[in-house]
């Protein structure tokens, strides 16, 4: 299924889409009380959504799938394009960070330029949603911990980011983690490595590879935060940028006022931002 | 008022407390919902807190006055003493790295020494727990933004804070975020820049500063994160640690099951853990 949070009449729900179709679930809660309970909750989700008249999506207004996890980590280095643009060294370790939970944003909404630093940079990424709780989960049972796939923007002010050595700040800025179009369940996603992403500014492709390129792959990833620390549902896994990203092009290039940024991931569509002036 | 989070007979409240006793506020909510709604509720809640049955605190379980809040910031390098002994010079800018919310505990719950990292230290911290909402927060302002104050203590494991340059997977440990024993409201805390503060493991005082000594204050540690991003009631911000860490020390000193860790701050109260193997 095809997951999304969505307003339509000052009403926040979660609905199923199909096409260019939502089918609203009529689920009284939030989507991570829906992962956290979909076990028991699957079918009878699924009756109601065949049931339920569709409305057309683009009638709708699309949220984040997920408005408020619980954490949202994210790895630096992963791809083997991006380390080189970035003169890094391929990591022995995992580099994570973080994204702050209020800089999430939805899949269509405008991301700010911020008063406070102008060198906005995009990074199109394979976005994992946590499902099943666990602590110490062993890379082979790591799929069964994901609830589903969406396509996320690690947008980054690359002042704030190098301004000292810990780039959580630089990636935290309100509305810099757009996310969506909708979660797509694991089962649709036979092999998470396996996705053509791209990002694309002002119609210019500037990022375009495949998550096979990953480093450290999904599974290593679950593997590695949950030796440190519980994961749940809802929680946001960022696994890494391929390279392109406007900081490292030749002038460098950030994004100004009225740039628009797609990012598309093939199976789990596409996220697009007009960028705007922070008021 | 002391406000403190509490469980007796299996049912969570909130209670204020008054010496050794604790008088529950029968509020329906947690502490971040009160928080949001302190301005309209307070009153009430004071009256409330008056006419209920007090409790002895020794016979209630104290949880962290915020179970589960939306962000945790920490600053590094904020006392001279702690620059010097880790050898680092003073920063220009403020070092921010982040908590995972998963990582809060009780004030006098077990804390954790890791399997997947033995190397376990403590850091005494005067938490400032926000109030009021907002972006872009002044720094003569800032004390209008903080809803109260508590102890906390910033466990870290340093060999995974220090495996890569990104600090805060190191900082995320389960149990490894600590506090309470419960939030002191700013009314009773004229000037948060003033406190006596020790942490004492075994008996044996390994830290003694006082917030004097802070590099950044806790107004420009509310304006330069606000610059970034909104913050929220609830979210917590972890003001620096002074020098007197185990890994300082000559030999280097990690916590150890069987441990006793008291973290004190004047006026806020004091805060204890026991440190057990993790299962």
């Amino acid at each position: 299924m095809k997951l999304a949070t969505f307003e339509s009449g000052n009403t926040l729900q979660l609905g199923a889409v199909e096409g260019e179709t939502i089918r609203p679930l009529g689920f009284a809660g939030t989507m991570i009380d829906l992962i956290a309970d979909w076990d028991a909750k699957r079918d009878s989700i699924a009756r109601a959504a065949a049931s339920a008249k569709a409305v057309p999506l683009a009638s709708v207004h699309l949220r984040a799938p997920v408005l408020r996890p619980g954490k949202i980590f994210a790895i630096g280095l992963n791809y083997a394009d991006h380390i080189a643009e970035s003169k890094m060294e391929t990591p022995k370790h995992q580099v994570w960070f973080t994204k702050a939970v209020t800089a999430i944003n939805g899949p269509f909404d405008p991301v700010q330029v911020p008063k406070a630093g102008p060198f906005v940079d995009y990074e199109v990424e394979l976005v994992a949603v946590i499902g099943k709780r666990g602590r110490h989960i062993e890379p082979d049972q790591a799929a069964k911990h994901v609830f589903g796939y969406c396509v996320g923007n690690d947008v980054t002010e690359r002042f704030w980011q190098h301004q000292t050595p810990q780039w959580s700040l630089g990636k935290s800025f309100d509305t810099h983690a757009p996310i969506g179009p909708w979660i797509t369940t694991r089962d649709e996603i036979p092999d998470p490595h396996a996705l053509g992403l791209r990002c694309i500014v002002n119609g210019e492709t500037r990022q375009n590879s495949n998550t096979r390129h990953l480093v450290f792959n999904v599974w290593q990833q679950i593997a590695h935060l949950s030796k440190a620390m519980t994961l749940e549902p809802g929680d946001l896994i960022f696994t890494g940028t391929p390279g392109g990203i406007g900081a490292a092009m030749d002038p460098r290039q950030f994004l100004k006022a009225g740039d628009k940024v797609r990012c598309e991931i093939e199976q789990l569509g596409a996220i697009e931002a007009t960028f705007v002036a922070e008021e």
